[in-house]
């Protein structure tokens, strides 16, 4: 779904492709991650911090934590677990002792140290050395007028005030930035396991878009289309649904709905836009469907969509800018005289969440790398009549894009 | 279920009750809070900060705003959502513009102003008016020497380090400190409204635990016997489970052990302790079981435990202090010889979460005050052998304490 936003800060330069995957090498959707593969997302998370300045990276529970090392708490207390990656040294993640076994068995833990404190011990004390750098480790470094220099840390968005705030009181010289504005490219580029899973997670969404054709629409209500993609994605076996936006006529010009009570009516264009997680990657597609035969205005909009759609897929390609995916789908849209009913942005990113870096907006200059995936989701809406979305994942490969969805972006009738 | 913790930090002196509820107006479990409600907590809130010397508090999405507003937004992104509360001011919910109509429906919209902001604002930018004092507003402070003075603000725990980092950014003469840390007891004394729903909560705990009695124990697996546990809660209208350790034979010995793939054998002691949230409010019980006939040590040992039990319950009045529970049980464990095999804390509050402040340990000195909900929860745990815990919600009257677990603390004995 379609959720407006501002571009990231203005950050470092892009990341380089790591994953760089060919149609030849891609893993079974089912293949598990390996300590492999977590260790050369830690790695490149070093390198990343590296080159943004960075002195490491503070890494909580959450979507960062999960991509870099497999192991989320079941719960995310008030107790300190944070994984601390500093280039040129091994990864550490802190967690309470209590956890510590937990978080031995997630895969990623090969690739790191542990260091587990009790609850007799002070958790940001355990954690300040880790944060010194090896010139601080051995006595104040000071600068050429005999300033102290302070050490910049990248910390997750989501990480806990409580421990940001007990960090910053336990080392005074240190400074802190969220990682969305230090390194928004943090997770964008998918190595070729991570593919395979957002592939598989695009397939169990096409496959549910298949089957909800079948289903009846004339006298129903929007919440119990809703309940059967939500139904159909689990069956498909998504494990969380994230969204399932059901917008009928009017209902559809607003792209913001979800889905309410309005019962869909013969002649309605109706927005289907949905997905969540499937083995912890994303999926998110829309495509919107007329109950009964369309009018000609209305196939012409659909149509409109559908072109700008393709335009946008085909500006997919190594080295160009996020915003040129924007412009070309745009274009169209412009083009057709319906360019003030384009009110968001052509797409963002999915991985371990399903809306995150690159955005797909005006402004975004940062380019394009093989393995990053993003939805090309452009659309019209007719405020009081009807709105028109068409949505595909899109992964970047070294010759141009390729989609993670498949099925058929043309006008489908149902009933 | 028992954690280990430290006490909160010494702070400012207690809240004065609020609530000094009696058996007497006690409003039924399913009365919905009203407006008046929840601008009676925004007020206390506002007086425990000037009282703790904080220019304000900035509440984030999660208990904290559950329970001054009944607000929660379906998501908690990166869109900052955060209710401002400043004494002498009316509080104000800064919400994403989108968002802003769920807000507003929520009940303790009436008693607080909406702000809401735009993608094409910065909520930052829109929230700093909102923390600059009144004199700061017409020009910098500035103390005897001329130095201007710095607003200190209490946080919610769980807001994001993006958030708060943007906030230090946009006000560099603000600083910060963590809820807990500056005010642990915002929400522990509970009002009338609240301690009835703490109530049904409890007895749903305590009509879970009458069906358990009936189930078979030997011959399953202790994640069967959980299994039944979660589902009498929902059946009890839980809406959520928070947990169900059932600890059997030696795994009864770890108070951190769940349940897990062992199966429940003739002359095993199991530990029962299940809770989660009813009406969004937790209910939190153990209690002890023996399949088949106990020996005469097990018998002892659960008659220690229920006696510690008893006399931390009796402990409880106002004014004392919550380190007197702790040593009112302990006292007794001690005095039985097993000191040594009591390795937690007495207990924990427990309101919109399952656990809170305050804490019954050793070294939190404040009082307890009427209208206070925690846990008296003592154990013993002999390694490799067995535990026994007994748990019991217990509130604070103008009298004593009473219970809001009420089944029966002997020994039961099961199949």
């Amino acid at each position: 779904m379609p959720t407006p936003s501002t571009p990231g800060a203005p950050g470092p330069a892009a990341p380089t492709s790591a994953a760089a995957p060919t149609s030849d090498d891609v893993p079974p959707a089912d293949a598990p991650f390996t300590v492999d593969d977590y260790r050369a997302r830690l790695d490149r998370a070093a390198q990343q911090a590296a080159g943004a300045g960075l002195a490491g990276l503070l890494i909580a529970p959450g979507p960062d934590l999960a991509h870099l090392t497999g192991y989320g708490p079941t719960a995310d207390t008030e107790r300190l677990t944070l994984l601390v990656v500093t280039p040129g040294r091994d990864p550490v993640l802190v967690v309470p002792a209590l956890e510590a076994p937990d978080a031995a068995r997630a895969v990623g833990a090969g690739a790191l140290t542990l260091r587990d404190w009790t609850d007799a011990e002070d958790p940001y004390a355990a954690t300040a050395p880790l944060l010194r750098t090896g010139e601080r480790a051995t006595g104040p470094a000071t600068g050429p007028s005999g300033e102290r220099s302070t050490a910049r840390f990248g910390v997750s968005d989501n990480a806990w005030a409580m421990h940001l705030l007990a960090l910053q009181r336990a080392l005074p010289d240190t400074s802190y930035v969220a990682l969305t504005e230090a390194l928004p490219m943090l997770r964008a580029v998918k190595d070729a396991r991570e593919l395979a899973r957002l592939e598989a997670a695009g397939a169990a969404g096409d496959a549910a878009y298949g089957e909800i054709l079948g289903v009846p629409f004339a006298g129903r209500r929007e919440s119990d289309v809703a309940a059967d993609l939500a139904a159909l994605l689990l069956r498909f076996g998504h494990s969380q649904v994230d969204f399932t936006v059901v917008g009928s006529g009017p209902n559809g010009a607003n792209p913001h709905h979800e889905a309410g009570e309005r019962v869909i009516e013969r002649g309605d264009m109706v927005v289907l836009d949905f997905g969540g997680l499937k083995e912890g990657y994303g999926s998110d597609t829309t495509r919107t469907v007329h109950v009964g035969e369309p009018t000609a205005e209305e196939r012409r909009v659909h149509e409109v969509v559908r072109a700008a759609q393709q335009a946008g897929f085909e500006a997919v390609r190594p080295g160009a800018a996020c915003q040129d995916v924007d412009r070309a789908a745009r274009g169209v849209i412009e083009d057709a005289g319906y360019g003030a009913y384009f009110i968001h942005r052509t797409g963002h990113g999915i991985g371990v969440t399903t809306h995150e870096p690159p955005y797909m907006i005006e402004g975004e200059a940062r380019p394009l790398v093989p393995g990053m995936c993003f939805s090309v989701e452009p659309g019209i809406y007719l405020p009081g009549r009807f709105g028109v979305r068409i949505e595909d994942i899109v992964t970047v490969t070294e010759d141009g894009g390729r989609r993670l969805n498949n099925t058929s972006r043309e006008l489908a009738i149902v009933d």
